[in-house]
């Protein structure tokens, strides 16, 4: 088994033992904020851990008031800004806790009045020591170069922290999510009979919004990285501004299509995709077959759309690293990457 | 000649009377905005508007030091969310100013503190309607469905907000940007031999970093839309966490090389690159040939950085429109597309 799919398979534990440990430090941090009033919230981060940050983008935003901004890290790093962050919260998010730009960003921002955060992998690296508080995922050594566990700790360190501001996110729905999990898992069998049909996929767009929209990134990077997949990622609103354009026969469309909000849009673009002969994949937990859709992956259990991102990227991360072994490559060797990579 | 090479060559014109008729007008804004304490940014826009919504997102930032947000529409649109928008300025940017989610968000954003503003090409529009105080692009109607007029003359627009806020930016060397896109114009013969040996490509990355990242954008999403090419799109620095492992022989990038602060980095990638066997084609003022490229459009003239976006998007406006006619696709009439799209 590769050490991706070892790691995959480590999610509920990481993910219970994460919430576990840093459920008590998410209250006490809770009294705290209410005490300093964050007006903005910056949420800085690279590659996977990105995409994580991307969740965050919606997650505090949505639950609690508070404008959130995905920093650009060359602003500070090339451009040397000194931008107004007296009651900024800055989130730094990084596995390792070691990418030198998003430390320097955190440090920087601290100077200019931003309170800082980490949300790392690693207690001991130099993310923990260059911000005022840590949060630490708890998912054990990431030894895998794509990254699963980590990601997903991070998003439930991200529903902590919302809950830390003062948001309606109920801890009680959070304990559930390692267990929802859990399920998912189990359609490891059914997704690596369904990956053969993609075996000479070579590109595709991975389109989702809102909450799942950070999945569609998340997807689609571990399609590229593990796969040598061309995956395109796009909201489900931009895609139709253009890129539907360069949707035909042999492109398929991968949808995330929680129950809520944004499954309207997304079943009207399945059903627009069908009319242009473009096949399509949907990760939902809707019960029912959505219609018009072309191959579905049924994501089991009941939860509130909220809730749904960290269930749902599993079946994408299932799908991607045995894809990966169908199409004869190694998921844990991908061509030209290391798991720390530095940028200046 | 198709429409949207037509509106690429009124751009000279287009831009220097959207510089004329609202210079004036961001000077009278600077005497509001600096009672007004602005805290913070937001733009808000789709597709090709929310690509200069990008720019945006980078040049007010550096220059005026007000942290930044590019806005999630559907955090207001489908989830409701009220924030806190107090000493925020939300800027709006929008071709026809009819896109009903974006109205929708700034009639939403006004109501809950933020002082919002129109960039449009339409004066008559919605958008101008719902918003505190509308800048107007001077661009004459746009026919194309491909935008491309648009686009350079909301940046316009932007450097002069920047200015009205009180960034340093140089309202005369801004004047001088219409003369660049004239001289860069001149490219458009040899751009259109070079397209020649791009005839069967069907996939590529454009990648830029800083100033020009929008650029990466929009030039992408050009060639996703008139030559149904699938053009990824990434900040270098992101591009060397994971995407880089999809890069192969065929896989040629497109990198924005302006001299100044990404410069290095975008020479440093390029060498990389080759070492994978990749092609690339570097869009650059600089004078010399950056080693190891295998095909350099030079735009022509001096500019500062800062300056270099407007001129530097032409030679991909003119190598998109006249790949798509090279491919034998009529980009006036792209599949599955029309000027104005509506989300809910």
């Amino acid at each position: 088994m590769s050490r991706m799919m070892e790691e995959i398979r480590e999610q509920p534990q990481a993910l219970r033992k994460t919430f576990e440990a840093e459920r008590a430090h998410a209250v006490e941090f809770k009294k705290f904020a209410s005490r300093r009033d964050f007006r903005l919230i910056v949420l800085v981060a690279r590659g996977t851990s990105d995409n994580a940050a991307l969740f965050g983008r919606y997650l505090l935003e949505i639950t609690t008031g508070i404008p959130v901004s995905l920093c650009a890290p060359s602003v500070h790093t090339l451009y040397g800004t000194r931008l107004n962050l007296r009651h900024a919260l800055m989130i730094g998010i990084s596995q390792s806790g070691e990418g030198t730009d998003i430390n320097s960003v955190l440090k920087s921002a601290r100077k200019q009045g931003a309170f800082t955060v980490a949300v790392t992998n690693e207690a001991k690296s130099t993310m923990t020591r260059v911000v005022d508080e840590s949060f630490l995922v708890r998912a054990g050594r990431q030894k895998s170069v794509a990254a699963t566990k980590t990601y997903t700790g991070q998003l439930l360190v991200l529903y902590l922290l919302a809950s830390a501001l003062g948001s309606h996110i109920e801890l009680d729905a959070v304990s559930e999510i390692p267990g929802h999990v859990r399920e998912t898992l189990r359609l490891s069998a059914e997704i690596g009979e369904m990956v053969e049909r993609y075996r000479y996929m070579r590109q595709c767009a991975v389109v989702a919004r809102g909450m799942n929209y950070a999945n569609a990134f998340e997807l689609s990077l571990k399609l590229m990285e593990t796969c040598y997949v061309v995956a395109e990622r796009f909201s489900s609103a931009d895609f139709l501004h253009g890129p539907i354009a360069m949707i035909e026969r042999d492109f398929p469309v991968i949808l995330f299509a929680p129950p809520g909000k944004t499954l309207a849009g997304q079943q009207s673009l399945i059903k627009r995709l069908k009319g242009l002969n473009a096949e399509t994949l949907a990760i939902s937990s809707v019960e029912t077959r959505l219609p018009g859709v072309t191959r579905m992956i049924r994501v089991p259990g009941k939860m509130g759309e909220i809730y749904t991102p960290i269930p749902y990227i599993v079946p994408g991360q299932l799908f991607a690293a045995q894809l990966a072994e169908v199409k004869g490559i190694d998921p844990d060797r991908p061509r030209s990457l290391q798991i720390v990579t530095q940028t200046f």
